[in-house]
């Protein structure tokens, strides 16, 4: 297996843009990412694009638009987990020998009404029927992370503040606006005790990241390579803790096998993008990648322990919840935002002395939620 | 790079079904393809699952069904090639050492109202407002194909013809019905000159297939493996010849490719399972496929050399046009017949002495039909 670097990122600005293609957003982050890797599109020999709600053969797409044709091209889907799984497989098409340059790009246009429906229930969705769609479904996982370790609503919530504060610093995010405490807990109820403003957004855009084997870096690129030291992606099981529901087993289990194959331990990461679909998601998040011990993710926010010069930068990015979450681009703009910190380029968002970042991304539907899939990358300079 | 084996393939009857669900008709490939290996659903490591119109996140939802949980799970989207992509990426993951037991699905509803939008031209496309929809699209190819070569509407009814009576040998054929030449050339026009009876309907079903390493194949099943000895896919590009049209650069490319990484020719071919999206797409196939020459498709079926006990017995199966086309499930569904026909175990459509065959598959919406996707396998007994 070789080793893999990550040579080029790129994205569109997140945000509402109803009147771009999929195409055209891909194309565009495609390019990003070219013209950051110092690479020619005519490099690229293997492509895998990711998007949910986006259009069918959106890889051929948006290589259409972007000038780049003659190659293999794999759509991949995956929920939010989509980009993560696009990724990957670019990831492993390099480690294995398969290819030399490989493309991953996520896209996703929410707003136009292609995406109208949305992750569409089955017909005889039994959850669907109980109105368990995901915030519900998130919602009661809140409840017992209160029961069980008496995390309260102002923990919860401070992870809105401090992401939303860390998405004004990005160029990138959909927004650009600090929240308060107060506002985010009276915002209105979408699933007691979820509040609008503990909700990520629908958001259009599309990232996308460029990897060849770390052998060959100095023949595409000059720039500072990021390696990849683990791809662990895995659907979860029915061993999961339902007697607890409080945390998923599907993520401690992924992120112990991730950190075993990295040879680091979660002590060591310094930026870590997370799923904060929900802010309660956030602090779960911590507890299952080994950030903080179970139970402890409500104080490890209200401590500032996941602020930027915290001791595990959370979200520097905005996260889902600011920066905003196009369902397939997220995992590789996670990708993105911890290449830029580890090379020292996050401007206002930097992280001091990043040399480790871990990615996670959470994806499926909710009768499948704990049969879903999360992906986890861990990265390093 | 490990040589890879099929030791199992199962499938659900094709036809119209409203009332099953992608799920459920995914898992029942699974379970058919699992028995058929003989071995147990825990041993297998990784699902690449693909659908069009199915469902997000559908390689979960099945194996939730089949009871299978705890792997990485890969959904893959490549319009008709979509099957062919899992099957290709189950491939790569044992070729490459990633994985010893691999899964491939591939899963559609046509019938169910999920379907309704098939493939979404984007707000912009030039081909849909010009009303270039894919039977208008290979019209015009098909005509190109009668000016240039002299190709006869009797010659084009004859692969209809071939492929309904093999589809009345196929137990699971959506249709079982002899079509006279008559009946198919005065059926009512769809794009002239295509008329109804030359075009693919649409179809539910679901299909699997299940690949080991060769040097393991003992140790999990007492079937005769059949080999993968060329994977091959590809996007098309804009080199095709516009000029002619009548045929496909992408295709020819793609299985010189394949034949050459095969180490054999198209004259090793004993049956090859192509894309009959419309009966001019088989007779084009023929000539990209190498096997006749360019502009002699239409004597090499009415020859009788496409038949079962012909030159190349191609689509066997009754192809897309009498077998169906549940458009993600009919790529490895090709895979399925080819390894029926290569143990000998096809029945009353069994093709004499079958010891290599050819899967084809084309994919793309008619905006980037030639900057689509191409995929072929060729195995081997």
């Amino acid at each position: 297996m070789r080793e893999v670097a990550v040579i080029g990122v790129g994205s569109t600005v997140f945000g509402k843009f109803p009147k771009r293609l999929v195409k055209d957003m891909g194309s565009d982050a495609v390019w990003a990412a070219v013209e950051d890797a110092g690479i020619s599109p005519k490099d690229i020999q293997v492509a895998y694009a990711a998007t949910s709600f986006g259009a069918n053969v959106v890889g051929e797409r948006i290589l259409s638009v972007a000038g780049i044709s003659g190659i293999e091209v794999n759509n991949v889907e995956n929920a939010c987990a989509g980009g993560a799984n696009a990724f990957r497989g670019a990831w492993w098409s390099v480690a294995s020998g398969q290819y030399d340059v490989a493309l991953a790009v996520g896209v996703e246009s929410m707003t136009t009404t292609i995406a109208g429906n949305l992750i569409t229930p089955e017909p005889n969705d039994l959850n669907g029927d109980l109105g368990n769609s995901a915030p519900a479904h998130f919602a009661m996982s809140m409840r017992r992370h209160m029961e069980i370790y008496g995390t309260t609503p102002e923990q919860f919530a401070q992870v809105s503040v401090k992401n939303h504060r860390n998405g004004c610093l990005n160029p990138y995010s959909q927004y650009k606006k600090e929240l308060t405490t107060e506002e985010i807990l009276s915002s209105r109820i979408i699933a007691d005790p979820i509040t609008l403003l503990q909700c990520c957004p629908n958001t259009d855009g599309a990232s996308a990241a460029i990897l060849v084997p770390l052998s060959m870096v100095k023949k595409y690129t000059g720039k500072k390579p990021v390696t990849v030291t683990a791809s662990v992606m895995t659907m979860g099981g029915f061993e999961h803790n339902w007697k607890e529901l409080a945390v998923s087993g599907m993520s401690i289990k992924a992120s112990k096998n991730a950190y075993e194959i990295a040879g680091c331990g979660p002590e060591d990461i310094d930026i870590c993008e997370c799923h904060d679909a929900f802010t309660y998601c956030e602090i779960a998040h911590y507890e299952e990648l080994g950030l903080c011990p179970v139970g402890e993710g409500g104080r490890f926010v209200m401590e500032g322990k996941a602020d930027i010069d915290g001791k595990v930068a959370v979200n520097p990015s905005g996260g889902l919840l600011s920066r905003g979450h196009p369902v397939a681009a997220t995992g590789v703009m996670q990708i993105a935002e911890i290449v830029w910190q580890l090379r020292g380029e996050a401007g206002e968002r930097q992280v001091p002395k990043a040399r480790i970042g871990l990615a996670h991304t959470l994806g499926g539907e909710v009768a499948t939620l704990e049969s879903g899939t999360v992906a986890i990358h861990i990265l390093k300079t």
